[in-house]
């Protein structure tokens, strides 16, 4: 595996796998503190590429004012071996001055898909991922990026950000990765105090109980769903819910309030996002009406 | 000259072209109704590329409302007997369809050079530009990409997003082009009366005089050059000014007022645009100080 912390050392890097026909380009985009969830990603990346490249960049402009920047996790070493073992041929760890040398004057941002769920309680996230996005994909020139539906919003900016500008990417949306009890794997859940760490179990339970729900026919519809999702969670309580939306996905359009949902023809996301203390937990789960049809 | 209007079969020569080393790829975007400035951008491509391609598409997401989108002058017949005369080897021609198959949620946008001169008086102006110059950037995926400097901001403007996005095109301003008479070209030169034709001279004119001032040294700072620029346009009794601006170039920054415009060691741009009735025209100079040094 080869450890690159430059834009121009990677480029000169991938024209010489191409020039080779080592194809096709696989990226697995990162902020790094790997876990199971990106072990996935990578392993998917593995199997249908013949480069791998991994990034590893904390992208200050997709945190708030507020937010946890500074103290994100962060361990290089933990990473890099990892990484050497899902079978990564790059791994790229740009600077923060290499990656926006002077401050960034231009914004690639999508709008509508970014003004509810985590758009709406974290103003800017989302078009610092996109920017940031960009300018990889620009760097890497990759044929597929892989992605983890654990931020599904993320999933749908992203994939309406490569259509509308015409990029050759292909996104690869892969399945969220659970710790065994259910947890939805995510680097920050190193934040959790013990306790915290067992009430957050609450989100996971919700939504499968929510899945359960409208399968068996006792939540009919998107309000009632909603509504059973912060009962269940609120049951925690040290857990102070952000949202908890059914929508449809990936368009993230609000479901009518008295359609049913095993009736719709389209697929649906019920999201939750959960803040215990500081520490903002997301989870979410799809609903494909006719999958068993 | 193949006329190509699809992004698909685009695509297709243009990996046809690669694969035969038929590069560089020099691209000219523009929005077609094709003048002698248009002309210079393609024989430049044609000198320094082995595939020129040109794009002709009327953007509507530059236009404002009330702008002149719908009578924006257009004349393809023409345009493509220019462009085979020049030497193109693909005119990509797309419909509105192909570019926008629905509306565009993504959104690139420069900030800080856009907020003066043009970007004051045509708000969402340059986001349309970038945005649909991302897009055939993604398309066509030039080497070398060619901008008349007639519209100086733009290419200001567009630098700054390749710059920050990290695209490896490289964009080259070239010249402004002007009629015998002074009057900058400009497809939209096409609107104006006789008598309107002939006061426009005044914005080249003023832009000549300031310069001279400036090196004779009876122009010293930017408000004098400004006055100056403002009282020579008025004398055209059709002229509505919009601005008359002295502005360091590329950066777009204001010159301190009290500064000794000769002096200084960066390139400064003097930038007018004026209205007569419905149509708009700009025009700018440049001014090195230490060129002649």
């Amino acid at each position: 595996m080869q450890i690159i912390r430059t834009i121009q050392a990677l480029r000169t890097e991938l024209s010489r796998v191409t020039s080779k026909g080592m194809g096709p380009i696989g990226f697995v985009p990162t902020m790094g503190y790997l876990h199971e969830g990106h072990g996935s990603l990578l392993e998917r990346a593995r199997m249908e590429c013949g480069t791998v490249v991994l990034s590893i960049f904390v992208n200050p402009i997709q945190f708030g004012p507020g937010e946890d920047f500074e103290t994100y996790p962060r361990d290089e070493a933990r990473d890099l071996h990892i990484a050497e073992e899902k079978g990564v041929d790059i791994a790229f760890l740009p600077t923060m001055e290499e990656m926006y040398p002077q401050p960034v004057k231009t914004k690639v941002a999508v709008s509508e898909l970014t003004t509810l769920l985590c758009g709406a309680s974290r103003p800017g996230h989302f078009d610092g991922v996109t920017t940031v996005v960009n300018k990889l994909f620009n760097i890497v020139k990759p044929h597929y990026a892989y992605f983890g539906m654990k931020d599904a919003q993320q999933v749908a900016v992203i994939q309406q950000m490569v259509t509308d500008l015409n990029l050759e990417v292909q996104v690869i949306p892969c399945p969220l990765v659970r710790e065994q009890d259910g947890l939805a794997m995510s680097s920050r859940n190193v934040y959790l105090s013990p306790e915290e760490r067992r009430q957050a179990l609450s989100l996971s339970q919700a939504l499968s109980a929510a899945l359960e729900g409208i399968t068996k026919g006792s939540l009919r519809t998107a309000p009632e769903v909603q509504e059973h999702l912060r009962s269940v969670i609120s049951k925690a309580p040290l857990a102070q819910i952000d949202y908890a939306e059914v929508l449809l996905f990936p368009q993230l359009q609000a479901v009518s309030d008295d359609a049913t949902l095993s009736s719709l023809s389209e697929t649906v996301i019920l999201a939750v996002a959960v803040k215990f203390g500081k520490t903002r937990l997301i989870d979410n789960v799809l609903y494909q009406p006719k999958a068993g049809v």
